[in-house]
């Protein structure tokens, strides 16, 4: 070492330098609760099979539940010196009880301890996620009916293309979140698998009974690999996956409700309560909410990058970089819960201004399609008739008219096949009527898609 | 337009750059296949719902079987003037049957026609990359059994930590990957329905079945919203989250096959097939692959990058910035692929050194724990325990002595409850033997592993 | 290794399958014409030294011209067996002028030979892509002056909120533009040291005059350490941010684009040589350059993650992961390219509809700041001033009047203040004239700007 | 609003989501300091121009000065429902002042005000972040003298390949660190600019002097451009992506140290100020400081594909999602700083194991290069010489012998151009000392490199 001035410096500072650095409590505490509670089983079986006495038991388990409700009322006073949750946990336990407090730990290490948590942890924040998802589309699905009967432009390139339902859009995020549910769920069936009984990485000697412990903390099964049990992080990278998809799809609504609201589309007002004004235009509602929800999707998918690059080329088992594991994971689930219940605020308070969309259907040809398929419905040729229809768009843009302005003489001008008949199905409401087949924006197939929502919501416990 | 040099020079060039910027063909061509398929099933549609008569419908059939078979052969010229896949086969089509061709993008658009094909490629590239994996597992699993005698140590932190039978260190990569495959399985299931019938984005008036078209393309029901299923490309991206993860957990394998491969670590080399060498120093086997295995990773990585920020953002429903998910889910494929397989090959050929492993257990006090757990196992608290362990450890290091070599006296003036027994838990094997609880070490453990890895594998069609 | 089937697979196919996976000829050949460069100086200097006779220097760099215009004519067939575009060279100039050839590799490795080639590709790439953002800036700023006297509304959270020129808002793209090409310039020069003589990581014993080469392939100077000559690849990660970055700014101006093109904002029409229509609906110009521009966005950025997570953790020097560094470096330049080229010609060729745009200025009381900026200036508090303005929006809201409309008498009542001439100061025209300030939107100030960034295009020998 | 239970709960709890949601002051509040100053700058210039009163001015500068010092001493209490960072101090300044406080914000918008703050903070954070690594380049610059006489391996593939200096090996890192240094400079000078001016997105109507507030906040000079000004965070992008290529930086050097501490090599000891045992193997000294850091690594390229996805496709100008620019920021400085002190103390307190790295010189033939190039300085064609010494290496293997170990004979054997020079040119220490061009690791380069660096830090103000 260097007797020069950063040299000296270091000689007093370091040790702090590198303690900060390396303590995990100021984070891994959001652990606490689940910690001990993983400790709880742990103790208990540890008794059932003689490895620790009842009595040893007893004292561990009434100080961990002790400890856990002091973690609960937020009373504990984490201990950054004592550098993680496990510590913490540990030292107050031994604090409280005394010498059996050191029993605990046997037949267990921190590399399977702290994966246990992880899991456990991670299951919860799924579990809450979903209820969220859940109730994000309850709100979705409940504001389809009133909307059945409000026609907008569905849009391809944001240029309008075809008459749609409102409540058939909405419908169609509500497709892609429960999606997103769905695989949060795969997530949290693929992690529930118990690694307690793995130690430090290649199991102990200890005749630890894996079954109790996996059971008794609600887990599927034991995990079948030691080192595999507290080498892999696999189940963070794909919950975190799950989490930023869903971070995109709630990006995708963030921007229609951006677009919705800007004074050319105008087609949603969205709430006093979820928009900001400025102090000096009142008019102005900028949509905050759907902005911030927008921006937050890359915190998200940055999260999803940090743990990838974190987890690259690591050997077996247990590396120390696998602490920073936490950060990126916490704020992943707090950033989607936060999108989610703002948008179901959102949503649950916005106006959507039925004349206005309305409006933007009268003009930009969406009636076009009605005239090619009426066309190939009576025996043209698909390419023919798209043919014809363009030439009589052109015709329309150039005499400034809409395609229903024009007289039948025109319209056999153009092609021989026309009749009365396609008048009527140029009305947006008889064009979107006519699209009944499944999945399409007709009434009906709407009324059958909210009803289906409603009962699968139902079973999970969302009134609509 | 200005009249200016920059303007001048794009007034002839300007169409070229636009269609060489927009063109799809050159990569989507892949498509092609899945696309005629795809058409077929929709025309035999048309045909039962009488929107196209029986004739042209065979007519189309016939050209179509024809066109799938110039390109499984390659034969088939693409036109980049064409623009993409969807139109190249369409005007092959008309070029060979003639005005019938025109009949088959009846009740269709190339959004949900290309939703479709993309759903398709990825189920079937799905299947091929969990064969694939299979293959691998295959691999690994038959290579434990020669291995299971072989003890290395465990390492945490990269340093060693306990000993391990090599066989339980294969078989941890045995998890890790096929947790990839489910992961990939899911994936395959949650996008198992068919987007055809949804059209441009609303629907079509046209009656289509749409049952007979999931049916006929092997899809478990059709799509149940058409917005969502021409708007939405999550599919892709939680198919490229798996292939990512899955490539994070190569990067790890060959990690340690890099690792191993060094002239200080020792414990493995790389078959003459596998490596390359210098042309100057022939002993020195590169360990190339695993280094390009290890380097692709982030290559997959990226792609899925690529694609969330593709579709972060984007309002319903299809946007031409989709065009851009072909690129990186293909190649994300192809990287994959490439890397399992040269994995598989690598392992298939690595000669193991088992001296040189058990060589390393000599050294590092990886028998520490077994004091430890042996003081645990004889009444002292685990944390004393741990004490005691620690101060004899010193002690070693001190004497330049290992832990064997300490005589009863030593160790009962560390602490009185050693007995003689304590020298047999010193010996690996035995240390690993008492690791006999689900998910150790221990032969018997590894045996049942093997067994039940070989019988999952059967299922699957692999004899390992 | 096994003798079961998936086994016997790889016993012939692996070498085929490794050398497949390990190739690179198939994308490095793009470094052909500069591996001859380097060669070519190479030799001159080793001649210079006499470490090659004058003979064998001379035939050696008449073989590897000729090769050098063989690969610029297209005509040299690259060879996968022989792995690189570095052994593709060599063998072709043995095969030309026999046993010579073998000296060229004297004093030399591929390590420093393919460093070196990539710091010359690159900096060849980074100068024409500068070349490409002053195109692209000589035609934004081409327009400008047509359209100084177009006003709209300047956007915050997408809503209208003050008045600006449409010529500041395209000088606003210009910054952007002129800041990423900053960045690639200081990337530049910061990678313009050569790293020849640096040979596999240690130097070499020959005697070289790594000036001489240095100084030969136009670089500033000699790299000074052969260790970090050969290991690293920052000077990529630079480039490729700063590719991101760029290609971050074309996606906004991208998405303003595609805005402007909807028919509710309806501000552009992009020219029909840069749009591509729809068969059926002629009047639709979908803004597809635009979308493709903002959806190769994440084509660039996954480019970046690919790259950093490839050097993440990689110790000194070369490891074949390296190779990898190419197709991603290659892809992010052609994107960012076409990108520029494709924009250029999409703002070369939009009509900007003056009228539309004035019309948005006309709601959404855009005039507001200037009322509380006239109050302001006649002594009010500001906050105050914002205050009374907001009271006199809303009571224009709730009577549908604009602020313009409302009478001196109704002015008064709110604050006394007010006096004739707040009437003049509401005027938009008016409104932006008085933003005369340094970086305002005032007539003289773009005029100041236009001026300007014509003189510096100049110096870069590009005429406006 | 529905009626429903889920409807039911956000009537009240909305506004609170919402508010929670979007208020920025729990983190924006580090911008305190930097936002007084800005706001001192502003109402001094308003007084020069008499747009306020002396008086006024005099009163908020004192007002601010105050406020400055609270923040400083850590004593403003901050409250979220005043939104953010603005809001706070100007409410706290009205609250001390009273409505002279209002005229501070003439002018001005937050949108200006925070682009302003966050350039004044990112160009601070540079130059204690270069403080930083100028440290670190002083404690690696110093260690460098004692090693010069320390011979280890230099590797490629991790293989042994080349023998080098350890003082050469730790200037590699010295070169890497420095260009990081640079590219954050550059990011410096490139936003070196006052946005103050540019209000909300349009400048003002005030007749500001730009000139003064930029030099009195010591910016280079003020923006050109008020949309780019308010709308861009290009500098954010680009002083990211150098943290994020210098914590890549990082984690090679923490993977050579990773390694290095390992069993297998042993080429360094870290202190114990530096490392954490195991509390029960106490010989173990885990790297955990080294493997944070490259764990690290992740959470800075996750920061800046945040970065990057939040500013995708963005339209000009401010967009709430803006918002979200700083967590990434403020965490990537914090990261790669405490990474910077955190390795700065690792290598001042380790301890190289001379003799290992010397015991590692003596297998893997890292002499055989010195072979071939004494055959190619004899006359040999280096490919020729290249050849022949990998069959003697061959031999060597087969013999389990060295080069050295070789007769004459049999070496003549193998080419007869070999004399007695050969065996001097084997011995490490010759090898490396005629390497002793530019840049190579002879004793007198590295001198040399060690002297100009010391004279550079000299001029940064450090001392080695």
């Amino acid at each position: 070492m260097s007797d020069k001035a950063w040299g000296g410096r270091f000689e007093t500072d370091l040790d702090e330098i590198a303690a900060k650095f390396s303590e995990s409590v100021s984070f891994d505490k959001r652990l606490g609760e689940v910690d001990v509670r993983g400790s709880i089983a742990h103790v208990k079986m540890l008794a059932a099979r003689a490895i620790v006495s009842e009595e040893d038991a007893a004292a561990i388990v009434a100080g961990l539940e002790r400890i856990g409700e002091e973690i609960a009322a937020g009373e504990l006073e984490w201990d950054e010196r004592l550098e993680d949750v496990h510590m913490n946990v540990e030292q107050r336990l031994t604090d409280r009880i005394g010498a059996a407090g050191g029993r605990l730990h046997t037949g267990r290490s921190r590399n399977d301890q702290v994966a246990t948590d992880m899991r456990l942890w991670t299951k919860e924040a799924i579990d809450a996620t979903c209820a969220r998802i859940d109730n994000l589309l309850g709100v979705i699905v409940s504001r389809a009916p009133e909307h059945v009967g409000h026609l907008l432009p569905g849009y391809t390139h944001l240029q309008r293309a075809q008459p749609v339902r409102l409540a058939h859009h909405l419908l169609a995020w509500v497709e892609m979140l429960d999606r997103d549910r769905g695989r949060l769920r795969d997530a949290y069936d693929r992690m529930n698998e118990c690694p307690l009984g793995s130690a430090a990485l290649a199991g102990t000697t200890f005749d630890l009974d894996r079954e109790q412990t996996s059971a008794a903390l609600g887990f599927a099964r034991p995990t079948r690999n030691s080192l595999d049990a507290v080498g892999t992080r696999d189940f963070l990278l794909e919950t975190v996956s799950a989490l930023s998809i869903c971070a995109i799809h709630l990006s995708r609504i963030a921007e229609e409700l951006v677009l919705w609201s800007t004074q050319e589309f105008a087609f949603v007002e969205m709430s006093d309560a979820f928009t900001t004004g400025s102090s000096i235009m009142p008019q102005k509602k900028n949509p905050d909410m759907a902005e911030l929800v927008r921006g937050k999707t890359g915190r998200v998918v940055g999260h999803l990058v940090s743990l990838m690059m974190l987890m690259k080329a690591l050997p077996l088992a247990y590396n120390r970089d696998m602490q920073e594991d936490k950060p990126p994971v916490f704020d992943a689930f707090d950033t989607v819960n936060a999108s989610l219940d703002v948008l179901a605020g959102s949503i649950a308070g916005a106006r959507f201004d039925a004349a206005r969309m309305r409006e933007a259907l009268s003009r930009g040809f969406v009636d076009a399609t009605e005239v090619a398929d009426w066309l190939a419905a009576h025996g043209v040729p698909f390419r023919e008739a798209h043919h014809v229809t363009g030439a009589l768009v052109r015709k329309c843009v150039d005499e400034r008219k809409t395609l229903a302005e024009l007289t039948l003489d025109e319209l056999r001008e153009a092609h021989e096949a026309f009749d009365d008949s396609i008048y009527a199905a140029l009305d947006p409401e008889t064009a979107i009527e006519r699209r009944a087949l499944h999945g399409g924006p007709a009434r009906a197939r709407i009324a059958e898609q909210v009803e289906q929502w409603t009962a699968r919501l139902a079973e999970r416990g969302v009134e609509v």
